[in-house]
């Protein structure tokens, strides 16, 4: 995260924002943030909302995620929003939704879901 | 892409190849190449993959990508692979393979679909 | 949805509610309703929900869905419920939450986003 | 499969091929196979293609699939392909391939990637 420049926002149980203000590293060709750091910053988000909710000392993996990109990425600020659809013992389901903020007005940019797995006493996954 | 140390490795009409060494900038905390940036790279190729195949002048946006996230991308080099399934009028649809060399030993770390589309005389998006 | 026993329940526009009463036709060897049943309901429900905000005369084609299959589908009632997420000229994106109904509470057991394609003037598209 | 009138065709460690000759029972409005019907069957592929890797008296469990459609599903015969990608303890990727058979040619009319998850002593699960 600290590569693309985004910071942790605000955190409460089973949901998580990211804030990322578009800098060079992340724009694309276009001068929009590219679809790459839009979806690490909404894989994180919803990443994080799962752990929140996951036992202590657990640490937590994306098994896969699919996202969709439904406007072009840009704005004075990026707000990626995750929370916890269904938290499981094994699998836990979340989503984070990406709006791009001008002005204080929200556009929504990009839709993910993703599947998170709970890992426990792996060497180095421990968060 | 420069932000990731990735670079493009080798192009063919429907196929192309990125290349990533990892580096500090884009691993996580456990030390692995983060999801992200394995999602980027892979999107990437997928999206270069439906360009070749585009009329000259087009730009190409991604509209949905899934990506499963099959084991650690840890290693000497991570490649993306790229192939066009399907390439059509308006929608492109184009998979990406990430594996993971080390020591010239090939790993599947990850396996990306995506949805492509192609933009034509649209500002600043033409290619 | 005549095959498998399921009802158009509420209309609004950009949302719609599709009902499916379990019978053996769509259960699988477990007694649940079969994935597949789940989620041509979902893929209706989200499909119908976007051709309530396109213009009269068009059809609509699935480009995509993904589904999460969260906890086995049994229950009185299975209910889709599919939304517009953002509608756009030649792609809409839509979601539908599938939950079961038993005895009148309400369990989450699928969430499906799909990108559905206007299309107008093909032959025997148009609906 | 029975309802859709899809048959097994060919079976073989991580492979499963599944063949559907279209009726009216899973035709849309427009002549075509439903999109509901070509995930059925492109799942159960997958599925069950997972399934021959797994210990004896396991079960198998979607957790999610995604679908590009990318034809109308319309032809003689119907095939879904599935193939397992990695066989894992816990979560198994496969995917499964669509074609449509007209007069013996192939055409590709959709792709499936599957989150297939292992279920052993579940009530009604084994297989």
């Amino acid at each position: 995260m600290r590569t693309l420049g985004a910071t942790l926002h605000a955190v409460s149980p089973g949901a998580v924002e990211i804030a990322l203000v578009p800098g060079p590293a992340v724009s694309q060709q276009h001068g929009f943030v590219h679809a790459g750091a839009v979806s690490a910053v909404a894989d994180s988000a919803a990443g994080y909302a799962a752990l929140t909710l996951m036992p202590p000392g657990a640490g937590v993996l994306t098994a896969e995620f699919k996202i969709n990109l439904l406007a072009p990425a840009a704005g004075d600020r990026i707000l990626a929003r995750g929370r916890v659809v269904k938290a499981g013992r094994t699998l836990t389901l979340a989503q984070a939704e990406v709006v791009a903020e001008t002005e204080g007005r929200e556009k929504l940019v990009a839709l993910l879901t993703a599947t998170l797995m709970a890992v426990q006493g792996r060497d180095g996954v421990g968060d």
